[in-house]
């Protein structure tokens, strides 16, 4: 029994951020299966009527439907003892991580979907800003790795781990390796050995899993 | 005394929200101005050291740089009594509106910005979207009025009001007009006329304040 129900697109990032998490924590979920592409599906009419602006995924939790990766991932963390901190600091620091995902980093997850699925864009503007912001997250973790971290917030894996890791994690699909982002090839390792991780198509196994 | 910085551009959406949520709260901060328009002060070395991604505002709080308005108001609203519900069903609605203000709306701020400072985008477009959106939200306070509420969640006004009230308010900056959201109409007033409230330029009174 779960009260809790994911629309979802197996080949979407977004949806990917949502069930790695769901995966970690170890929750069950009814899965509602979004054919987005070819279907279209997000702008049916039956779609629209539970996610109006036509954004996946879709998480229902307390009776409450939740539109889109961030928000999902938050009521998620929301009540767990260590995915999210609750001291002012940790909190701050994981609701700015999750801003980014949402912000900056969607370009990554734009420039995906033009060079997977052809959708239209500015491709190489989009590679190019994606590549950037990948570039900001590495900076980060080579600081805290000097601090004896692995992690993007604190001491272990909270929810803003979970919402940057697709992006890198399928970087390739956009045609940014990963070869000059050594500490983000460190802290990718570390998640995949994580408990409950489960992958998705195009993320390399690096021998981990 | 205060621990708060805000990084502050008088004329920026973004930057208001976290202001009027500031000025709501009752809480001080020390303001540093950044000159975006005509200045481009969000792509200066010094700017871009403490928001690497140069995005506006920037919120110093708890000894941490949080960056973009969404993270800003979650982190402010993180430990108040009433802004930020706590059972699960309140914070997952909330986390719903948060991450609206900052997907679909967004086009909203873009269309805006495009209207009075020029930028380049898609003007046609982002004011259709930016429209779209307010009518989503529109259609949802509607349903709440039979709900006996006014407000996007609960029975009181909350941190998601503060993310989603500049789009609306300031929509004529964008040629989009009030008259087609009575329920947005009616919502704006009790905004308006909350203890704490603070307007900026292009902001009509409503004879409220």
């Amino acid at each position: 029994m779960t009260d809790l129900v994911l629309h979802d697109d197996v080949l979407d990032e977004n949806c990917y951020r949502v069930r790695l998490f769901l995966s970690l924590l170890g929750r069950q979920a009814r899965m509602v299966a979004v054919n987005v592409v070819p279907g279209g599906a997000q702008d049916s009419p039956a779609f629209r009527a539970i996610s109006p602006a036509g954004v996946l995924p879709v998480l229902r939790i307390a009776g409450v439907e939740v539109c889109g990766a961030g928000a999902a991932l938050l009521a998620l963390a929301h009540g767990t003892q260590t995915w999210l901190p609750r001291d002012p600091g940790g909190f701050a620091e994981v609701a700015h991580w999750l801003e980014f995902a949402g912000g900056p980093l969607a370009a990554a997850t734009r420039a995906r979907r033009i060079f997977l699925f052809g959708e239209p864009g500015d491709r190489d503007g989009l590679r190019r800003q994606g590549a950037a912001a990948l570039r900001i997250m590495e900076d980060h973790l080579a600081l805290r790795w000097l601090d004896g971290s692995p992690w993007f917030v604190g001491d272990g894996p909270t929810v803003a781990d979970v919402a940057l890791f697709p992006a890198f994690a399928l970087s390739r699909d956009w045609e940014v390796g990963h070869e000059a982002f050594p500490a983000l090839r460190r802290w990718m390792r570390r998640m995949l050995a994580l408990p409950g991780f489960v992958t998705m198509p195009g993320i390399p196994d690096l021998g981990v899993v």
